[in-house]
């Protein structure tokens, strides 16, 4: 068997595990892997590092699907170079349910799946994040413990998301050289041709940004070779279109969007089996075929010894502090000192807005936390992100802690997901909550993920003030709440935001995010308690006993909260006061701990400066809501709080108003 | 006073407006207007087509100031060329309650402002919308009627923003040749110098969409104009990169961001003064300026009346149908043709997923409504968004009524914004409602403005089955319904998607949005009522006397709601079922009515495929919910429904546990 007949084999391997697998389950999308087959073959049996029995391997290459809808791609590669976790049951299995292999990848189903795609240019930003991780992981540790690449496979539509022109133009900025991306340039998508939609010169938008660029004919797999190897030489980061046909080798569809979403039905199948050569059964791959995969398995086996080698050479604290950064483990200098921290802070009772609070908080973490990777898109005087410790990263430099992400809160956040997924750093980043819509998609994704990504989200509402509706929001932290395995968090006092902070931190498998004011708040607890109060989601802040009122509140309308107490005890109406920085960790505690929150009180009273969405899980359907149903206004926010009426009057108002009407 | 003189007297004429109107808010940014200040007055008095005494003429050009933080430029220039929205006290008020002049130009408060912009890159997107309204519509009534220019004013920040590249590759794309774009280059952002987060080559990645491009030296008013004039007659989109510096005039601010987002300070606006030569109070314009200023707001005076009289000219049905579609109003024709479609879906039952009830309601809207634009996100077959009537638009032949938009939801909705804003049209377009995400910044905008869009967001549960947690939305219809002024509707069957489309089309104010499903649904309404029952938000649809139950549900889940009552009928337990189609509604009927539909059953139960959030309204927060509390999964929908315990028999085990813990 020639070299170029082996790899027609093994490129074939991928595609009729792919063709069977679509048809088998009736559904999903076997032109990517039928297309992109040769690119994938040379990638995984000439160039990347990967070790799918040891297949954690700090130092590995990292490889992106980011076409996720090619999903049978990756299980084939995956089955076929010997990762446990994909056996041929599973891709027989496809799209079924409790399969590893589900419609679109998903990360933690099965190792070898680097981060979930599926949604569209998610994938390649989160490469992104995962070369910068590597270059300052390289930085930190040496290229001994880590110097590899990564690579993505985009599609079109890839191209065509926003988010790739401010992954592309990050990555061009910082000269992340050691990222490779190959395009999948097949010229179809499911409307048509991609001429219906798009004219972009691919080649001259990634050359504007500061990219290598290389265009080959993605079916010779010598070209695709050759690319790679210039690719790995290059100073800037690569980008190389690989032209390719879509379905390639079925004789009716191929180069056309037939191939692209759907089964290529069984005539079909016959003939491209008759095309291409292949007369095996569905998902039977001839032994010599299969062994030489699973020898393309071990390939990096030596090298991924070698590497072990050098971390057992390394100075002793060194290794420790490497192995225990990639598995996520705190530093053990943090809890002692944000205990610290959190004391101070009780006595000190400092009156600061929450993000100035954030950023005194986030000097202790930085201090006892190496691995914290700082950054904000573009608004870093404001979002109070950066501290002594975090230098700005450059492109000739990686030694900083700190990212200037640009005015990209999309590439930012989708980054910062494949910084957390490469592992050995906690990636934090700021932007104001209203723009938190920008980067929703990725976000969603981390919480799908279940990553350590930290959102700093100041700004939170029409606290804001001048700076008017396009700015304030005002159903964002309703809309954040409504992501399964998100923490959003909205804490009313410095103490809330270290404790905040100190959650955010130590959950491993959520990402958080922190709504934090612009306007300065009194520090309202008063007493150091062992616990972490915020743990409990919502938790007496004030409490009374028999109390006539309950005011639940968060964040900025805590203070306004026990303003209207104040004045409620003196009419002698006791009231209570209950501070809710987050509603997620609420819900995670035991019925009994939430109805004795809740309580009987006849007067349920919930403030926020947002929308009532939610809250009647505390107050009811039938109880009082001071806030915002519609969108605020451009002022200072002094006149904008009693415009809104969200102010200690109106709620002494509403709870007399409804005591008396009981009465 | 030479011409150079006479540009420079008033370009400092926006710049202390500016200026004087930041320092006495005490915040906003300065920066801009000043370092643009050459560019606008260069536009405003030689080439926009407006007339500030007819701010809504049809055929005037558009601007639009992309970059909103810089807004005191567009309230200067509309104050200077004599709109009458915008007086100087209206300039003194800037950034206070109740002023039109907002921290951000804001639609709706002044004549003149074509769309509401501050978050970055909107306004680019919008202007993209807008030309393409004009191309479509000058395609429909000639060149006579629709003829002018669209420009935009861009900064680096919107240009960073993803949706920058959905907008300009789909504009290079279309050749919008009418579409001029100015970029105000000035190098800074609010952390510092673009240089720390950006190297892009902005002249080759618009050139590498297409555009024909353009840099001049942005404070060179002969060279500001050669560039306009050479883009007036281009067969591209024109990006005109203008070199400036930020906070132009001020000694020692300019060109730093220290000019960008506060108030220069008392000290340096003397400065300032003396290095401009401006020796006026705040807030006074020397009259000869000021004269010069009006005259160049009457320059377009007779162009306009010619429009009138070509307008006068055409036959009375083209002139009557063009002013009523830049009324808004709906076409005659429009009421009986639904009216009859619907009593026909009565009698016929169409059992048919809704995505495909809303194709079959286009057909007859589409034949109806000359105005509407269809279009989708790359998911054509998939969203049903297009039908006989919407041949594709293309470059050379803008006759159809169909975009293929791409793989760009954030620059199609964005860009629907401003085929809306432009008149004459009403967009609708197509995506999964999963990616509602992606184009979520734009969907907020449009319900901040009030604007008739509308989103055909198809796949809105788990029933979409295989492709799995990242496509399945969970938590989209909840965070679509917290949006102000956002009409989320999720109809049944065919006939309520009917009633839906009718009144998104018929709210002139209000952007819209479908949740649609992928599956199959029985058709649920029986009876042909002269009311459309949606537009009640909620309704009796299976009513029972002294209910026991009471089961809500929307969409796909009333079908399933249906068999529960039917079984708990056949129980004994009387059970009534609500249709849920659209909360925005619903809490806009009277408190009479909403406690009549929430009633009094002892046990209250909502259905839907979706989390619980908002729910608690209609069920209390001790009501039943069966529903998601988490992401999907991938797997043949019917397996689906069962695994997340969304049946009639969890229904119904659920009611009767309660009924029976309740005796």
């Amino acid at each position: 068997m020639t070299s170029r007949d082996k790899h027609n084999s093994m490129a074939n391997a991928i595609r009729f595990l792919s063709i069977d697998a679509v048809e088998k389950a009736n559904s999903g999308h076997p032109g990517l892997p039928m297309g992109a087959a040769d690119i994938a073959t040379v990638l995984f049996t000439r160039y990347l590092s990967f070790d799918p029995k040891n297949p954690n391997w700090p130092d590995r290459d990292r490889f992106v699907l980011s076409a996720g809808h090619g999903s049978m791609l990756l299980y084939s590669l995956l089955y076929l170079t010997g990762y446990e976790d994909i056996d041929i049951s599973d891709i027989e299995n496809f799209r079924q349910m409790g399969s590893p292999t589900a419609g679109h990848p998903e990360y933690g189903h099965a190792a070898g799946i680097e981060t979930t795609t599926g949604p569209l240019g998610q994938g390649l930003a989160n490469a992104v994040g995962m070369a910068i991780a590597e270059r300052k992981l390289e930085a930190e540790f040496g290229s001994d413990l880590q110097d590899h690449y990564t690579y993505a496979l985009v599609g079109d539509g890839c191209l065509m998301e926003g988010i790739s022109q401010e992954a592309i133009s990050l990555a061009g900025h910082l000269k992340l050289n050691k990222l490779i991306v190959l395009w999948d340039d097949n010229g179809i998508s499911i409307d048509g041709a991609i001429s219906i939609s798009d004219s972009t010169d691919q080649i001259k938008r990634f050359a504007a940004s500061g990219w290598h660029t290389l265009a080959v004919d993605g079916h010779d797999p010598e070209a695709i070779g050759r690319a790679i190897e210039e690719a790995q030489k290059s100073e800037r980061p690569t980008f190389i279109a690989c032209k390719t046909t879509i379905g390639y080798g079925s004789p009716n569809k191929a180069g056309s969007s037939k191939a692209h979403g759907s089964p290529l039905g069984a005539d079909e199948i016959a003939l491209t089996r008759t095309q291409l050569g292949w007369s095996d059964e569905p998902f039977v791959v001839p032994s010599e075929i299969l062994d030489a995969w699973r020898l393309a398995g071990l390939r990096s086996n030596k090298e991924r010894k070698a590497w072990e080698d050098r971390l057992a050479g390394k100075d002793a604290e060194i290794r420790s502090t490497f192995e225990r950064r990639f598995r996520g483990e705190l530093a053990g200098a943090f809890e002692p000192a944000i205990e610290a921290y959190k004391k101070k802070l009780v006595a000190d009772k400092p009156k600061v807005a929450t993000r100035k609070a954030s950023e005194m908080v986030l000097e202790v973490i930085n201090g006892a936390l190496p691995e914290t990777l700082g950054g904000s898109a573009d608004l870093t005087g404001s979002n109070n992100t950066k501290t002594s410790q975090t230098q700005p990263i450059t492109p000739d430099d990686f030694s900083g802690r700190y990212l200037h992400y640009g005015i990209r809160e999309h590439g930012m956040a989708s980054a910062m997901n494949g910084i957390a997924l490469h592992g050995g750093l906690i990636p934090y980043g700021g932007t104001f909550l209203v723009f938190s819509d920008y980067s929703r998609p990725a976000i969603r994704l981390a919480a799908l993920m279940g990553i350590r990504v930290i959102h700093v989200l100041t700004h939170d509402s029409i606290g804001l003030g001048e700076d008017g509706p396009t700015h304030q929001p005002v159903e964002h932290v309703a809309a954040l709440r409504a992501i399964p395995n998100f923490q959003m968090f909205r804490p009313a006092d410095a103490v809330e935001t270290a404790e905040c902070w100190q959650l955010a931190l130590e959950s491993e498998n959520k990402p958080s995010g922190l709504a934090l004011t612009r306007q300065n708040l009194p520090t309202v607890r008063n007493d150091h308690v062992e616990d972490n109060l915020c743990s409990f989601g919502a938790y007496d802040l004030a409490p009374a006993s028999d109390a006539d009122v309950t005011i639940f509140a968060s964040g900025s309308e805590v203070e306004i909260a026990l303003e209207a107490k104040a004045r409620l005890d003196g009419m002698g109406h006791a009231t209570r006061v209950v501070s809710v920085p987050c509603f997620e960790l609420f819900e995670e505690q035991t019925e009994e701990y939430r109805s004795a929150i809740i309580g009987r009180s006849k007067v349920k009273v919930a403030v926020e400066a947002g929308i009532r969405q939610g809250w009647d899980a505390f107050i009811g359907s039938d109880g009082i809501f001071i806030g915002m149903n519609g969108f605020g206004a451009s002022g200072p926010y002094q006149e904008l709080y009693k415009h809104f009426g969200i102010t200690a009057d109106a709620i002494v108002a509403a709870a007399e108003a409804r005591l008396h009407g009981d009465q």
